[in-house]
């Protein structure tokens, strides 16, 4: 059941939220030893919230448009009780959170239940959905292969459909990434528009929360419940909420689509080649458009992301390098030692870069780019072969997603259902205009060209 | 004569602006020789403006404030026609300026005459008002000592009588170290209070530009012409003016003193302590007030200085290292190793030590402080003693002036006419109340304990 059915369902008294908790908790015995999404499942927690909305609705209380549903939160949002681990072992020892994060509170005050905490690249600095304290997230349609990152444990909960919907954080990819690997909805909103208070930040110029979810219009759902300003996040500045929902339509109406050439057209497998195709062909796109200097874009925002990554790790580097992923330790390392002159230059150019690409907003309104240059990798895979050159795998799974988060846009990552496995398509608009974007990422899902396709990797 | 008699003298007829303007010249022309502060003399613009000025009295128009008044600007203000160089060797080959900075668009517009520009320190990263390039500028009350720098030639060509005012541009202390060594007020404005459109810059989140003037009066003459918004500078943000000229007083009203303590009351020669506790005794000051972590606000500002010039200097040491001052190079490249993690540091402890300072202003409405340690040294000298310890001068003359541009605060140094050498004080008032610093030096002005004394350095 989608979010949507269950709340209609528990508000209209045909299942409890207490059930559909129970589901949820037993799909997640069921299913979660093999597919390892949960670091934490909160169910008693769970079924006290859950009996809280059931007896709202049965005094005639009113409930939120998310009555019932079962959620979970990737482990870098403060949940209260909880250490924040944030995927690391040496969070493991903070105490635990006072509070739950801002997005927690507001999908429960719209009467969502919230299940657990998942499972994540260490300190969001991943691409491949690895973590070598809790062991890799695995895909729901192939276990042997990679969620993706850094929110593996987000898209392996709502792709095994153990969950409707779960949250992530995007700082280069990280929720378009696992969307596109285990075929869910994404949407990372555009940078400022959703409340970051009580989480576990990476990067915080270029941290973004989101949504992930089995439709689009569970997504809206999500979306549309925690959207709204809060003091708590100084970044999050937007006064005014308007609700997406309604706004979903099955057409796009005249909304001008256009497809991200160059640099997007570049290092990719076939099957992204295909399913940006797919997607512009059933929007009627023809036109290209040129995103300008993407590759220097994706270096800046390299640059940006190691140097502030380390600059809040540096105490933790001196202080218990052991405890780290030596993996990621090396890469905050490197960033810990480059000089703040690069770091100058890249801003100065996002500056520059911001401006172009908003320029192409006046001739269109949204633009088609691969979410990922290929379908998930094996878990431990090492290296992939792009445009014939043999690279890093997990250097690269970000190579389209990062020159977007560079700048905060928004973005719907569609997942397109290939077989054997399926990939996403990032659905990119202006900046505020989550509502164009899902939109159209509806209208998609209702031409079944984008569709959550079933778990085939997991047991029925 | 100052400005506010020259202004006054002009228009009602007493004197033509070509008088005042040639009288200007012919100082210049009998003292620079020694002052070394002019690296251009302006004389025909100036005759032709000055002449426009009296074609307008004589036609009965309106002319500013400022009618007559010859200025003159460092040399990193834009002046049509010149290339803008900065102190440097190297931007002698950029093309001429387009067209005036704002600020002396501003200044010609109240009526004052452009006279020249000033010799400065290379590319501002300077405290003693040495160049290389064109020679040390001198101090007007002994040409064997330093002016202070980086507006050298601003604080001799004022402290020397050749101007009434003149510009300068202050990021650590470079307004207000040559009004301390050359006996000038001097005014460094809150952060992006004035306009620094069409100017060179150094450090674009550090850099204030503001005046140095012979009186309060003629201080705040200027700084309300040059006062309001200016879309062509993003940090120039306030968009009210209000002008300080009317609410000058003799005395200080129920304003709130305080005297900085700690840090500020160390690392001072005797001087610098005496001149302190005039300006006190004078204010009825006894309250003292703790500057928190001010040793940590000048590291920070070191840091964030000297990144930010390497990164505004990388292409030009890269292509003509030789043509930098030797010192200047060897500063920035030292600037463009520093590791970004130690400026993020420096940002968000920025932000901390603000929001404790400001705190401070709720009990109190100026804060005092000694604008550098010392009188002016001697021209070439590498060290001195401070609290026993040997230190080299030119990177511990703004100890006591870096912690407060840190963080934007406004501020008037003031002049203590000691023997034989004059010494500033630092009046630091809230954001924004430029007004109360200005209210307070004026007083002081009144009373006698500050006053720009005549210089003894040059001929009569």
């Amino acid at each position: 059941m989608s979010a949507a059915e269950i709340a209609q369902a528990v508000s209209s008294r045909k299942i409890t939220a207490l059930a559909a908790t129970e589901a949820a908790l037993a799909r997640i015995a069921a299913h979660d030893k093999v597919l390892n999404a949960f670091t934490d499942v909160t169910a008693d927690r769970a079924r006290a919230r859950a009996s809280t909305v059931d007896a709202a609705i049965a005094a005639g209380q009113p409930v939120g448009p998310l009555a019932g549903v079962p959620f979970a939160v990737k482990n870098l949002f403060d949940v209260q009780g909880l250490p924040t681990r944030a995927g690391s072992k040496i969070n493991r020892d903070l105490p635990p959170s006072p509070r739950d994060a801002t997005l927690i509170e507001r999908m429960e005050a719209a009467g969502a239940v919230l299940v657990g905490a998942l499972n994540m690249g260490e300190y969001a600095y991943d691409f491949t959905g690895e973590n070598v304290h809790d062991g890799p997230s695995r895909n729901p349609h192939d276990p042997a292969r990679m969620t993706g990152g850094s929110s593996g444990g987000s898209g392996s909960a709502v792709g095994g459909a153990l969950v409707p919907i779960a949250l992530g954080s995007d700082t280069n990819g990280s929720i378009r990434v696992p969307s596109s690997f285990c075929g869910t909805f994404g949407l990372k909103p555009t940078y400022g528009r959703l409340s970051r208070a009580r989480s576990y930040p990476f990067v915080a110029s270029l941290d973004h929360l989101g949504p992930l979810a089995h439709s689009v219009k569970d997504l809206a759902l999500a979306y549309d419940a925690m959207q709204g300003p809060d003091a708590d996040d100084p970044a999050c500045i937007v006064q005014s909420v308007e609700p997406t929902l309604p706004l979903l339509a099955n057409d796009i109406g005249g909304l001008r689509v256009a497809i991200a050439g160059g640099y997007f057209q570049q290092n990719l497998f076939q099957e992204a080649t295909e399913a940006v195709a797919r997607v512009a062909k059933a929007l009627g796109a023809t036109r290209t458009v040129e995103i300008p200097e993407a590759a220097r874009a994706r270096a800046a925002a390299y640059i940006i992301t190691t140097t502030e990554g380390a600059a809040l790790h540096l105490d933790r580097l001196r202080k218990r390098p052991n405890d780290f992923d030596p993996a990621v330790r090396d890469r905050l390392i490197a960033g810990a030692m480059i000089p703040a002159v690069y770091v100058d230059k890249a801003q100065k150019f996002r500056r520059w870069y911001r401006a172009k690409v908003l320029e192409l907003f006046q001739s269109v309104d949204v633009i088609l780019a691969p979410a990922t240059p290929c379908t998930a990798p094996r878990i431990g895979q090492a290296s992939f072969t792009l445009d014939g050159v043999e690279l890093p795998v997990r250097a690269n799974i970000g190579i389209h997603t990062q020159p977007i988060s560079f700048i905060g846009l928004p973005v719907v990552a569609v997942p397109v259902p290939l077989e054997p496995m399926p990939i996403g398509v990032q659905i990119i608009a202006a900046p505020w205009r989550e509502d164009v974007a899902l939109r159209v990422a509806y209208a998609l899902e209702q031409m079944g060209v984008a569709a959550a396709p079933a778990p085939r990797g997991i047991g029925a």
